[in-house]
């Protein structure tokens, strides 16, 4: 029931449509979406733009937090960039839940190009808002 | 001269046209941008999706990593959400140089809505690539 | 008063003790300290170990999330290394408050050397227990 | 023959010595370590100090990233603290390599308690120095 108002939540995030991200799995705890790196989601030098691959793991993040819930509320998000990629790359995330408490969350996104490998590491911590349990 | 390559460099950034982002100045060490709160950019509550204050954040970091020479690699951004905002808000952020040795460049964005009201900060580190200077 | 009570519970502060780092001054929202750097504070190459130096930011960090009232918790800290120091340094640092809702606080550290030049940057966030207001 | 030299490295570490922390593993892109946690670790509430959380954190990354050869050079680290431990408390500690470029780093370190719970979760990017490989 949860998981379902959750993708409720999900399905109304303009962003995610805008860059092309597709939520793929919502179950607690955990969140796994891809987008295909389309030309608008290019920066000046022809790879993917930071941007837009921060976009795909805040989305997934807010999947997993929002899991038993849709109340988490993100405080800070930490990425860091391994790898570049090019026009046409698929991109995957997962956010795995790595803590719970009754006030706070904190999810490790793993994002990977189409090859497996991982080009982008993210920690994010959120606010539970009272009641969310 | 270097701006002014920094300026073509950034004009080729497919994802701040898609998100509505207008870079309005560069200087050595610096960068300043705006970006209209259109409904594209909202989440699935209803305010300004994380997605796109990093997005606005990340073009100003890219410029001004880039203004002594188009070649800083984003290694890792720290960002701390503080503030949401809604539908028609006017964000501005700059990014300003915090240290710069030989390879590597530290940045500090700061994200604020119509009001001046700060609602994000970031840290952006960045690797320069040899002959970078 | 609550001034008073945070300058009683940094007194009881064992590891600062053990790193001879000094609070000199604490008011709501801020706090400065200062350590030098004896033997016992460098690494295996013989500079400033970064842990004595995120012990520094740390106790700062403390000092001003608690001087509202003893009751913050601290759940992350972003340090930014930027120049190593030596045998004989005395570093200060300092901690401002960035911003402070009814559950959280963001502070950011400066630390310093003799010589007034920025040797590490750090960002805390503290979760703040009800009532502590 | 590159542990070894990476052991003696940490064996000059003197904050490691200082605050009771031992190294007990080392392995290419990995190290672990172990530290008591006695009266001067304590922070003024009387828990594990978060400085000393840090302090041990740092020396396992400091070994594993140091592990291919003495020359790695932290630039930044994240740090969440998850959980807080008291007075006897044994807390162990690993790095993990996470990423390895000619250029940097990255590392993922993991603290539990003797019950095998995370308290603390850290993530450390390293610059090497040329012809550190």
């Amino acid at each position: 029931m949860e998981i379902r108002n959750t993708q409720i939540l999900m399905e109304k995030d303009a962003l995610a449509r805008h860059l092309g991200i597709k939520l793929l799995e919502i179950k607690p705890g955990y969140a796994m979406g891809a987008m295909e790196v389309r030309p608008e989601l290019l920066n000046g030098v022809g790879v993917t733009h930071g941007g837009a691959i921060f976009g795909l793991a805040d989305v997934v993040f807010a999947a997993a937090s929002n899991s038993h819930g849709p109340v988490a509320l993100a405080l800070s998000v930490n990425i860091q960039f391994l790898k570049t990629t090019e026009l046409g790359a698929v991109l995957t995330a997962t956010a795995r839940e790595e803590n719970l408490t009754r006030k706070t969350g904190l999810y490790r996104m793993e994002v990977r190009d189409q090859k497996g490998e991982v080009i982008a590491l993210a920690e994010g911590l959120v606010y539970r808002r009272s009641g969310s349990q």
